[in-house]
């Protein structure tokens, strides 16, 4: 490299496409990468729906450079998502890639990484538990942008208002929204309701939720049923026992008629997504109630009739949103948040060896362990030289 | 009538278009007139945009007629707009009507209704300062609700969030918002932007706008110049003198380039909006930047360039709406305020009179003085015994 003090190259491609609207990295942290010694590639136009250009990354020190190259050059590729198996199979070996490789469903593609010579770290499994993991969790980052779109989505098809309002025609009573699912998703959801006026009941079958729900100053839902109290593995939901799931169902459906707005975001990574809410409950609910399913998707969602990415109006006058990219949609913010969790994640894996800054990984390291999805034992900073 | 308690019928016509969500009577509405003595006659459909369904009428007291039926025996027709040529034509002698006549500018129109025996109440000239007045205001009712939405559509199409946010991955600051004109629209836009969690500055050319807009937490815009003292009839913004419009607009594009989002409420009844931000002020916006202009019509609005129900992406990368039918899409809320306006001055009319209730003009009332564009010397009861 010219710049002597460029100790590695940093590659994000164009991952746009209709649905996905986010960079892997924006200006102000191409800024704080280059003084990190880092050299940014941006391939041009990734950032443009996040309202970024080429002009943008390049002022802040990064150079814009066609797709082939930075697939040559780059020694660390960043990825909202995941690079294709074509992508991979052009990677010099040892290459490192970041995204989310959907590693606990696609064992396919994981043998293809770790047969690929390159080192992959999987975002989906950062022990978001630990606090020096905390600028690097883009689930948290992302779904919390998730819960806030969810409720701009839901007030804005809602043809009554939010808040309370008083005027001399009369009082407005505010809109009552039920939040299902109290992960990150939705405690943002319940707090951006409440922040808008709304009367915010929330749910989740984590016992521990309920004292998270009501410090947020929402009720929550009582199904007057006993479902156990264990919690799943990192804090996600633990599968329900089926007779469980026949009572919960039950209740959550019948509980759910109050309620003017339903937003559900129950999803556990990696599997399909827990029905939270029946065509029998649909079918009781209010003429113009609005349910958003922001785990909407191909194999179904929380919402039994979810479609993604479509608005489905029931013979009863219930609008049902599917909605799985709220993240997108916040493009801008979402992109800023996510590029600065790949960037520390990154830097994470930046020690110094041998007297230099390199990309290595320390097996003895917790986060190391579980995020490396394959490895490769070439050294992509010896192999520039 | 075969039900002697039944003073007056009270008809409403299905006034629903692609662009007319609103009912002018909700079924909580029918059952207040039902008491006052007022035989509600509905066209089938009025309320299905609102989500009211015929039945919901019919439970509250109303009865379900064919628009042939409700023309010609209703005594008073309430409507959101106003009938057209052709229904005012079909109505018996002495039939009331209630709604926005457009009196300020479509004189032919006020003329015909003159010629046609009907008698007509504006709801454009309700003398808004009275207190009595107030729960007839569908100005302040619906202007309430534009200014509400056009919020909620700003920050949907904004690529940002507007709160405040503190992550692990850094802090995200909050939208600026600038709300041009502090009518009702314009306060309520402040209120609900403040609401969301947007840092938000305020602008009228009337000087006591300032303090409404400080007494709503928000800052109000200095433009550094002088622009009059006077306040205009009623309330409305009085006419700038060209040589003040060029400064003044000349400030207002200057300073727009601060914000994220700018909310346009400036409409005075019955002129063509004026223009508030020129295209020279949208081309110095920000990348990224929303514009509602929430006076955009078919004559031009408060932004040039914006265009009525479309969607502008300027070169420079700012969202122009132009959405004169926020109230409508509010579509719930919209209709049960409107009702309980058209209702109330409907009632304000009911007067005894030989011992029975009967719809009459006391032209010594202010409001009546007012509202009265047309007037039938015809008794609309008696013609009916």
């Amino acid at each position: 490299m010219s710049d002597k003090d460029v100790t590695v190259i940093y590659g994000v491609l164009n991952e746009r496409t209709e649905h996905e609207k986010r960079a892997a990295l924006t200006p102000d942290i191409v800024s704080r990468l280059t003084k990190s010694g880092i050299q940014c590639l941006m391939e041009s136009g990734a950032g443009l729906d996040a309202h970024f250009l080429d002009s943008d990354y390049e002022k802040a020190g990064a150079r814009i450079a066609s797709r082939d190259e930075i697939i040559t050059i780059a020694d660390v590729l960043a990825f909202i998502s995941r690079p294709t198996s074509e992508v991979v199979s052009s990677l010099r070996a040892g290459t490192w890639i970041v995204g989310a490789m959907n590693s606990f469903t696609d064992e396919g593609y994981i043998n293809i990484l770790k047969t690929s010579g390159v080192t992959a770290v999987a975002m989906e499994r950062l022990p978001r538990q630990l606090s020096s993991a905390q600028s690097m969790d883009e689930m948290t980052s992302q779904n919390s942008i998730t819960g806030y779109k969810a409720v701009l989505k839901a007030a804005d098809a809602y043809t009554s208002i939010l808040p309370m309002m008083t005027t001399a025609a009369g009082t407005i009573r505010p809109a009552k929204v039920l939040v299902l699912g109290a992960g990150i998703a939705g405690l943002q959801a319940i707090g951006t309701a409440k922040r808008f006026g709304a009367v915010v009941t929330g749910y989740d079958v984590r016992p521990a939720a309920q004292s998270e729900v009501e410090s947020l100053g929402a009720k929550f839902l009582d199904l007057n049923i006993d479902l156990g109290k264990d919690q799943g593995d990192g804090g996600y939901a633990r599968e329900l026992s089926d007779e469980e799931k026949v009572l919960q169902q039950a209740a959550v459906d019948q509980k759910a008629s109050e309620f003017d707005i339903i937003i559900t975001t129950a999803q556990v990574p990696g599997r399909k997504p827990p029905v939270l809410l029946t065509a029998k409950g649909i079918a009781c609910l209010k003429r113009g109630a609005v349910v958003v399913d922001c785990a909407a998707s191909e194999f179904g969602g929380n919402v039994e009739g979810s479609k993604p990415r479509e608005v489905i109006r029931t013979d009863n006058g219930v609008t049902i949103l599917g909605l799985p990219d709220l993240a997108s949609d916040v493009s801008t913010t979402a992109s800023q948040q996510i590029s600065r969790n790949l960037a520390d994640t990154v830097l994470h894996f930046m020690r110094e060896k041998d007297g230099q800054i390199k990309l290595t990984v320390d097996f003895d390291d917790e986060i190391d362990k579980a995020m490396i999805v394959a490895y490769s034992q070439e050294n992509v900073n010896e192999n520039k030289e």
